[in-house]
C-alpha cells in the first residue's frame, strides 16, 4: 500500500532568501551596472512620471548601491515628452558622492543644454544600420557620425566623458540581422571621434550567445578594448540574461540595466523591454560577481516605482519577491 | 543647425523575423527538447482543461516537431484534479512515429494504472532534500528510495524507460541552497536503482550558472554520465536560460520546457513557471543548435492554449510573436 504522492500540488511557502553564491570560471570580478530606468526606462513607459517621483526614484536608486544612474535625456520635448523636464530634474538633484549621473545628449542643442545644466558625463545616441539611422535621426551614417562629431569634440573640449550607444547592433527591424563588422566599423568611427565607452545595443531583443560573441569580437578585434565595451540587451524575447552571460565570459564588465525591467522597445509593444536590474543582479550575486547593489532594496524601489506606474514591474524577480 | 533626433520615439514597426544564426564553440550539435506543457504545465494551471484540448495540444506539439512529449501523470486525482483523465487522454491519444510519450508515475498503484493504459516510458519524482520528501510524499529520503525501488524495479522487467525527475535540486523553500554533493548522491542512487535518464530540478527557479556547473559537475563526479542528465529549470527569477546555456557548455544535451510557459511552481505563484519552450528554442536556433522544432507553429500553438486558458502565455517569444 502506498500513500498518495502528493506531486504538484500546494504544500505552503516559504520566504525564498537570495541567491547562493557559486563562482564560476572565466567571469569578472566585479561589473559595474549602468542603470538606465530613469531614463531608458522612463522614457518608454506611457505615463508621464512627476519630476518630484524621478527625484525620489534617483535618490532610492543611488541607496540601492547604483553607480551609474542615467538621469535623463536632451531630447527634444516633441520627441520625448516623458523627459521634458531635465532642466528641472538636474537642478533638483542631490548627488551622491561617487554616483555618476549621465545624460544622454542628441546633438549640439542638447549639449548647449547638458552644459548649461552642469552635467559631467553624457552619450550620445547611435545606429548601426543605415534604415535605423534614417528611422531615427532621418540621417544616412555618414550624416551621422558628421552630426556627432561637433558633440563629441565640444564635449570632450569642455572635459566631459563621452559614452556612444549604438543602436540596432544583432538586428534590425527593416534590415533584419546586422554584420558583426558593420557594428564594429560604427564602433570603432565613434571611439575614434572620442567616445571612451560603446554601449552595444540589442534594440529589439533577438540576439542569442553567439552573435554577442561575434559582436564583441569583431568589435575589438576593429580595435575597441573590451573593457570599453559595454552591453545593452533588452528581453523581448527573453534572452538578455544569457547574452549577458556570453558577453561576461568575453571580459565586458559593463552591464546596462533597468530598475524593475521599467520601459521596453517600442517596436515590440506587447512584451517587455530592456533588461531588469533585479534579474542581473540576482545572476550577478549568485555567481559572486561584485556590483554593489543591494538586490534587496532595490526591488522595493522597483516595486515602489511600479506602484506610481499603476502597473506590475516587468522584473521576474521583483515579482517574485514582492508580487 | 540639427534637425531634432527622435531617440527612443516610435518610428513604425516591423514584423521581426526568426534569430540570426551564429554558433557558439563549446556546444553541443543537438538538444532534446523535453516538452513538460501538457503535464508540468496543465497541473499548475488552475482552468482544468478539456481532454478534447489537451489531445489537439498533443498532437499540435508533435506537428511542431516536439520529439518527447510528457503526457499526463498518474498521480492520485485527490492531488492533481488537473490531471484526473490520464487513462481517457492515453486512450484518445493518436501517437505520432519517432515521438515519445513519458508519463509521470509517483508509485505503484500510478504505475499499474500505466501499464494498464500501455504506457512505455515512465518518469518518477523525487527529491532532493529530506525537506521537500518529507512535505512532497510525506517521507524520509531513504523512504523515497523505497517506495521508488520496486516501481523502477518493475518497470524495467516490463521493458519500460525510467527517467528520474530529481527537484530542490538547487534551493528548497525550507531548508535554503542545497549542497551539490547531496543532489548527486540523491541521483546517483536513483540511477543505480534503475532509471536511464535524471532530471535536474531547479523546482523554485532559484538557481544561477555557477552553482549549475557544480551541480553536474558533482553528479557526474558521482558516476553518472553526462548524457544521462537532463536540466529542468524554471524561470521564477529569470535565471532559467542563462542556465541552460550553463549546462549545455558542460554537454548536457536534454533540456526541459514547457510551450508558451505553461503552468509554474505552485510556490511561487506571483511569478512564472518553466522555462518557455519558444524562449529557448529562440536561443538555440540562434545558437545553431538543432532541436527539430519548427518555432513559429509552436508559436502558434502556445497562442492557441493561451486563448483556451483566458490569459496570454508567459513565454516571452509567444508574446513578441504572436502579442
Amino acid at each position: 500500500m502506498t500513500t498518495p504522492s502528493r506531486v504538484g500540488a500546494d504544500v505552503g511557502a516559504r520566504e525564498v532568501g537570495l541567491p547562493a553564491t557559486v563562482r564560476a570560471d572565466g567571469l569578472p570580478e566585479r561589473v559595474t551596472i549602468w542603470e538606465v530606468g530613469a531614463r531608458d526606462g522612463l522614457q518608454n513607459e506611457s505615463t508621464v512620471v512627476p519630476v518630484e517621483v524621478k527625484l525620489e526614484f534617483l535618490s532610492r536608486l543611488a541607496d540601492a548601491g547604483l553607480g551609474v544612474l542615467e538621469a535623463t535625456s536632451f531630447v527634444h520635448p516633441k520627441w520625448v515628452p516623458q523627459l521634458a523636464d531635465a532642466e528641472e530634474l538636474l537642478a533638483g538633484l542631490t548627488k551622491v558622492d561617487g554616483v555618476s549621473y549621465p545624460v544622454l545628449v542628441p546633438n549640439e542643442r542638447g549639449l548647449d543644454r547638458a552644459l548649461a545644466a552642469g552635467v559631467r558625463h553624457i552619450a550620445i545616441f547611435g545606429s548601426a544600420t543605415e534604415t535605423f539611422a534614417k528611422r531615427n535621426l532621418n540621417r544616412t551614417l555618414d550624416e551621422q557620425f558628421a552630426m556627432f562629431e561637433p558633440v563629441v569634440a565640444r564635449a570632450r573640449a569642455e572635459g566631459l566623458d563621452v559614452r556612444a550607444y549604438v543602436s540596432m547592433c544583432f538586428g534590425d527591424p527593416w534590415e533584419g540581422p546586422v554584420a558583426a563588422d558593420q557594428v564594429a566599423a560604427v564602433g570603432k568611427r565613434l571611439v575614434d571621434m572620442g567616445a571612451s565607452q560603446l554601449s552595444l545595443g540589442d534594440t529589439i531583443g533577438v540576439a542569442t550567445p553567439g552573435q554577442v560573441e561575434s559582436v564583441i569580437a569583431a568589435t575589438a578585434a576593429a580595435g575597441v578594448p573590451v573593457a570599453d565595451i559595454a552591453v545593452h540587451f533588452h528581453d523581448t524575447y527573453g534572452q538578455a540574461l544569457s547574452n549577458t552571460l556570453a558577453a561576461l565570459r568575453l571580459g565586458v564588465t559593463t552591464v546596462d540595466s533597468s530598475a524593475g525591467g521599467l520601459g521596453g522597445c517600442p517596436y515590440a509593444e506587447s512584451a517587455t523591454g530592456n533588461l531588469a536590474t533585479e534579474d542581473l543582479v540576482w545572476m550577478l550575486d549568485g555567481l559572486g560577481v561584485h556590483t554593489g547593489v543591494d538586490l534587496d532594496r532595490l526591488a522595493d524601489t522597483s516595486a515602489w516605482m511600479a506602484e506610481r506606474l499603476g502597473r506590475p514591474a516587468p522584473s521576474r524577480v521583483v515579482r517574485a519577491l514582492r508580487g
